[in-house]
Parts: C-alpha cells; sequence; structure tokens
C-alpha cells in the first residue's frame, strides 16, 4: 500500500454522548425532552449513541422503537435497583456486552443522593466496522455534590481506578478504544488525570481540529433552564464533567476532527435535551504503517505523582470508612447490652425479685424495640462499612502493586 | 527455528490448588493445617499456588511469611464482609492483579450459609514468564447445599457466566490462560459445560497424560477425616469441584502432563490440609508454529444447546426473585398500612375522639414497633430482590445476544 493510500481515513465515525436526566416523575419535561432527543437522534443519523441516566426502562423502549430504523442494534445495561440508566445505540450490530459495577458507589442511607440504588458501571460493547474492532465503553460515575467537602471523592476515585483497570485488561485486542459518559470530574480532577494516565486516552475537547460549543467545553452551564444557578455560582463558565474519550491501538490512529457541544438549548428549541449538554464528536480512523504492542503505552513519569495522589485520597476514605465501621459496631454493641439488661429486669420480674411497684410495660417496651431498632440499624451499617474497608484496602493495594510495576518500567526504559 | 526446536517444551509450570476450609473459629485444627500447607508448599516450590477459604488475612500473612523465600510475590483479594478468601502465591513477579466481583452471590439473610458475606469474586493476576504472558484466574463460586433442591442453581450459573465473559475479555492479550479454584460443579453441571464451551478452556483432570489420585479426579471425597460423609452419600467415590482448567493463545499450546490429587490425607501425614482435596498440575507450554488469532475458538455447535439450558436456569431464577420482591414489596406496604392505622388511632385518641376506656398504651407502642420493624426488614428485602431481578433480567440479555452473535458464526462458517 502506498503511503498516500495509508494515511487516508479509514472510517469517519459520528458519536452522540449526553445524559439525558430521564428521572421518573422527577425530571422536569422528561417525556417531551425523550421525543426531542430521539428526533434529533433519527434525524442525524450518529454512528453511535451513547446515553446516560435513562433511568426507566419504559424511556429506552420508546427510543428503541423510535430509533430501530436508524440504528438497529441497541442495548440497556441493568443494574442496581433502578437500572444503571446507561445505553446505546448503534448503527453497527453489537457483537458482544459486558458490565462491570463499581465495587463503591456512595451509600444506601444516603437517600437524597440515590448514588448507591442505581448500582454505578461501566458497559462495554463490542463493534466490529470494516474489519476493525471496537471497544466503546460507556458509564457514568458517583456524583459530587459538594465540590468544598466531597464526601464522596474517595468512592469516585476508586471508581476511576476500576474504571481504567477495566478499560486497560479488557481492550488487549481492540483496534480502537472509545469511551463516552458523564465521569462527574472536572478535567483536572485527580480521578480523570489518572484514568487517562493510566489508559493513556485522549481528551477529544484537547485534541479535536475544530470545537464549537459552550466555552471551554463546559457541559453543565448556567445558560442551560434546567441547571442549577446556584451550584454552578463559583464557576461562571459552567463545569466540563460529560467526555468523550479515545485512542487507536495495533496499527490504528483516531483523531478528532470536530468536537460540538450543545449550548444551553437543543438546536432549533426553546428547551435544552437534558441539564446537560451534549457531546458529540466527528472521529477518523486511520492505518498506521507498524502495529504497536498493545502494552507499548509510553509510561509518562507524572503518572507516578498522580497514582500517589489517588493513593492518598483512598487512603483518606479509608480512615473515614474505618470511623463509621468503628462507631456503627460500637451502637450495635451498646444496643446489644441494653437489650441484655431488659431481657435480665424482664425475667427478674418474672420470678417476682421486682419492687412492689407495678411494672412498667410502657416504657419497658417502647425501650426494647428502640433497642431493637437501633441493633438492627447499626448491624446493618457496620457491614456496609466493613464492605467499603475491604474495597478501599483492596484498592489501596492494587495501586501500590501498579505503582511498583510502573516504577520498575521507568526504571528499565 | 527447525521444526524439531518447535516441538520442545518452552516451559513448565506446576501449579497446587486448594481450597483451604480455613474459617477462623470455625474449621477444625485451622493452624496447625495452615502451617502443614506452608510446610509443603515450601518443600515442593510450586511455580504457582492458587488457594481458596483462606477468609483470615491473619492466615494469609502467616504463609506469606513462610514462604516469602519460595514465592517472593503473593496477593490476597480482598472482598466481601471477611474477604474473597483467593490468594495466591507465585515463584514470578506478579505484574498486575484486577478483581471481578460477581453480580449475585446468594442472600445476606441466608446466614448459616454465609457466601453472600464472603463477596465471591474471581481475581486476575498477569504474570510474565520467559517473555509469555500468562493470565491465571482464581476463583471460588457459591457453594452447592442441596443438589435435589439447589435455590442457589441460578445464582451459580450467573457466577459461570459472568467468569467466562470475565476471561474471555481480559485474555485477549495472554499466550496462555490458567484458571484454578473451587467452582463448586460437577463435571457435567451446566455452569462448568458453559463456562468451558464459552472460553475453550480445557479440563487438567480428562486431558492429563498421567493421573494419580482419587477416583474419578475427586475433590471432595468420603475418605477425607473432615468431610460431611452424610452430604457424600450419593457419591460414594466423592465428588469433583476442584478444578485446574487451561488453554494456549497465539502461537502457545498448552498440555498437562501429570495431574494429581491428595487422597484424604496429606502425603506423610496423618490429617489431610482441608476437607477438600488439593488438585496439583504439571503443565508444559509448547510454541506453535503459526499464531491463531484470539477469537479463532472453534465454535461448537452444542454450545447453542447448552447456552439455552443455561437461560432456562437464569429465567427459573428470575421467576423467584420477582415472586420474593413481590412478597416482599407486600409484607411492606401492608407493614405501612398499619403504621397509618395505628397514627390515626394514637390522633384520636389524642383529640378525644376514643372510648372512655383508658388508651391501650402497651399493646399500641408494641403492635407500632412490630410494623416498624416488618416495614424495615421487607423493605431491605424489597430491594436486594429489585437488584437480584434486574442482575438476572441483565444475564439474560446478555446471553440472548451472545447466543445471537454464535449462531450467526455457526451460520457463516
Amino acid at each position: 500500500m502506498p503511503a498516500a493510500m495509508e494515511k487516508e481515513p479509514l472510517l469517519q465515525l459520528r458519536v452522540f454522548d449526553l445524559n439525558c436526566w430521564a428521572i421518573r416523575y422527577l425530571s422536569k419535561l422528561r417525556q417531551e425532552r425523550v421525543q426531542m432527543i430521539a428526533d434529533t437522534l433519527s434525524q442525524e443519523g450518529y454512528d453511535l449513541v451513547l446515553l446516560q441516566e435513562v433511568w426507566s426502562e419504559t424511556d429506552y423502549r420508546t427510543l428503541k422503537q423510535r430509533l430501530s430504523a436508524c440504528y438497529p442494534s441497541s442495548h440497556y445495561f441493568r443494574s442496581g435497583v433502578i437500572g444503571s440508566g446507561l445505553c446505546v445505540f448503534s448503527k453497527y450490530p453489537i457483537l458482544d456486552t459486558f458490565l462491570y459495577q463499581y465495587s463503591l458507589n456512595g451509600y444506601p442511607y444516603m437517600l437524597q443522593h440515590g448514588d448507591w440504588f442505581c448500582g454505578k458501571s461501566v458497559g462495554l460493547l463490542v463493534l466490529k466496522i470494516q474489519e476493525i474492532v471496537f471497544n466503546i465503553y460507556v458509564t457514568h460515575l458517583h456524583a459530587e455534590y459538594c465540590r468544598e467537602k466531597d464526601a464522596y471523592l474517595p468512592h469516585r476515585v476508586v471508581q476511576a481506578w476500576e474504571l481504567g483497570q477495566f478499560i486497560q485488561h479488557t481492550s488487549k485486542a481492540a483496534d480502537v478504544v472509545l469511551l463516552g459518559g458523564d465521569l462527574n470530574m472536572h478535567p483536572e480532577d485527580v480521578g480523570i488525570r489518572l484514568l487517562r494516565g493510566w489508559t493513556g486516552l485522549r481528551d477529544s475537547f484537547t485534541d479535536a481540529e475544530r470545537f464549537e460549543g459552550c466555552e471551554d467545553g463546559c457541559t453543565l452551564v448556567p445558560d442551560n433552564y434546567f441547571t442549577n444557578k446556584k451550584e454552578l455560582q463559583p464557576f461562571p463558565l459552567g463545569i466540563r464533567i460529560d467526555y468523550i474519550l479515545y485512542k487507536g491501538q495495533s496499527n490504528f490512529a483516531v483523531k478528532c476532527d470536530r468536537l460540538v457541544t450543545t449550548t444551553g438549548k437543543a438546536p432549533g428549541k426553546s428547551i435544552p435535551y437534558s441539564d446537560h449538554e451534549a457531546v458529540i464528536a466527528t472521529l477518523y480512523v486511520k492505518r498506521h504503517g507498524e502495529a504497536k504492542a498493545p502494552n507499548s503505552n509510553t509510561v509518562e513519569p507524572a503518572l507516578v505523582d498522580i497514582m500517589n495522589e489517588a493513593r492518598t485520597e483512598v487512603r483518606v476514605g479509608l480512615h473515614a470508612a474505618q470511623r463509621q465501621r468503628y462507631s456503627s459496631g460500637r451502637m450495635a454493641i451498646l444496643a446489644l447490652l441494653l437489650l441484655l439488661l431488659q431481657a435480665v429486669m424482664g425475667l427478674s420480674s418474672l420470678v417476682g425479685w421486682a419492687s412492689p411497684q407495678p411494672f412498667p410495660k410502657f416504657s419497658f417496651s417502647v425501650l426494647g424495640s428502640l433497642a431493637v431498632l437501633v441493633l438492627l440499624v447499626s448491624g446493618v451499617l457496620h457491614i456496609f462499612h466493613a464492605i467499603e474497608v475491604k474495597v478501599l484496602q483492596g484498592t489501596e493495594d492494587q495501586m501500590r502493586l501498579a505503582l511498583q510495576s510502573l516504577q520498575d518500567r521507568l526504571s528499565t526504559k
């Protein structure tokens, strides 16, 4: 093949990514927006559509029905109590799917945050287009509710690490790796630096030849009717938390020709698709001269610092989890002691050792049921935090091992 | 390279696999047996040791300390409340590790079965020996407590499927794939046929050139002092549930030269290592002439039937889970109604609408706390079974997609 031919792009891929904010009974104008999204997707005919927060399977079925002509292949990833919210529509047949649920994902008792109930996951799709193998990943990480005091940071760092490891271990046979989704991390956050450093994935926003959309590529902007303006106050331009990342492997290279975000409104409409902006990338896949070995990613020495930073966050989380495990365990023991004491009192009154006053049945039963309740709740919490401790310890362990391998590779370069 | 050279084995690998039955406070003669296992492992100097049911990290540390000279690299996989019980010792450096926790693993309220608390998982290790990449998997699936009425069969089938998918997706760059562990399945069970058919892994027992050990390769035998003789009554020879499976990929082939099991006692000792027999394989890795593509496993038409059989089991589990989700939800609603009724009664007595008789404070409070307790427990159960339903539906979906791809591949052959 002549050199000029080699540089011709083999394939153009148009990818649409959107956090749909389609929560039944809670999201505003949900059905109208789902219909709007379906309209746009069928008009535009993208190659690949990666959606998040499609919490209701009814919405997925609506989309599937509307899009079946244009996107014959689709998949909904089921996990958690209400579903992962992740789904994909593809012009090309999906050959295989696989789901990895993150080991940590918030706390079930934080009902107002709800993340735990979604079973946040990363979904993998395998596609083959013109004999090029694509590993497509779609994900949604734990939300950030308070940037100043982010209790979920260790969980999100664990998720970013597991996401990176999942991609690295499952993408060895892929020619092109593509990740789209709501990572709930600003571009400079430790989790995304870890993910990008560890996997070698490139950011379509920084790499795009042409960009059109919100300033700085933001995807949560004050101009959007549905966003919480108060939360965005510290960021007048908005924040960028939705990404399309990619890399070429073996003898393929990927280039982002054009990146577009919506700008607070769906084009030609009065309302936006969602509280997030859509991210639309036009990628070109080219063939290289020579094949790269799957492990030949250049190791950046800066990655060592990033990994140490991430380990520190994991350790902070570990200390918090250990404290919570301890205090819930102590509470369970106290409740148990109270119950034992009550049992002794109850028995002694039965055998007639008690005072001549009538036995206080009412306060006794109220106290008893309170103790049972506290025992149950703190017991379950103790188990939950024990699992959290194990996962954080395990992650710290894996990170230490990875760091060691990394340093070995750096020193033998 | 001359043809004769090509056939020379490149590498010999001696692998030791054992379910150690090391449960703190519960397993008999635990510490003595851990010491015995450490003695044997350091004397024999295997290349790779795959252990299960090392539930206590203290036992792992004891082993690590005793074995550090002979096995410089080791890893303990942490998951669940008490740890996965999985650990490995290796003569060669471990380059990377990854853990996949199965989506379903029994029920937390089945305290007597305890599987849920272990967070059953598959651990992956990456080794490189003489430039050959080894992906080593160690796992332990959900136990079978009653073969006639096995309530955990759908969970175990889901685990076998996830294990197969995890191996397939993560082993694309490996030259040799090796899986060791307690699969809790008899050789003809649907789960193991699915796993073997889907991954192309070969059974060291059926493939070994020489075999020494218990008849039929059994690893849970009546001759073992610790086994439950009553449970083994239907199987006079015992059962085979511990496996070493393997395959060569790219341009490598693997052969099992010799397979050994212990026979109810540790060699030269009066007691066994565990209630399971150890499985010891001597494998040879050879280099092929030509490389095989990673996806070139021959597809067996029988796999279609196996997958349909597995899907039926998943569907049976799905119906059971849906019933349990429904009945726990109904119970929660009834408890809520009772509480509401009580609230109305309480309020009406406060505003003086009640009868002239004194308000029955004691029975009122007992009934109230009972309702709160039932509401809490059935609410948690409802959430748990809702997750179970989602996972079973998701697995059924993935299996259907995989079956479709399989049939496409078979029809284009």
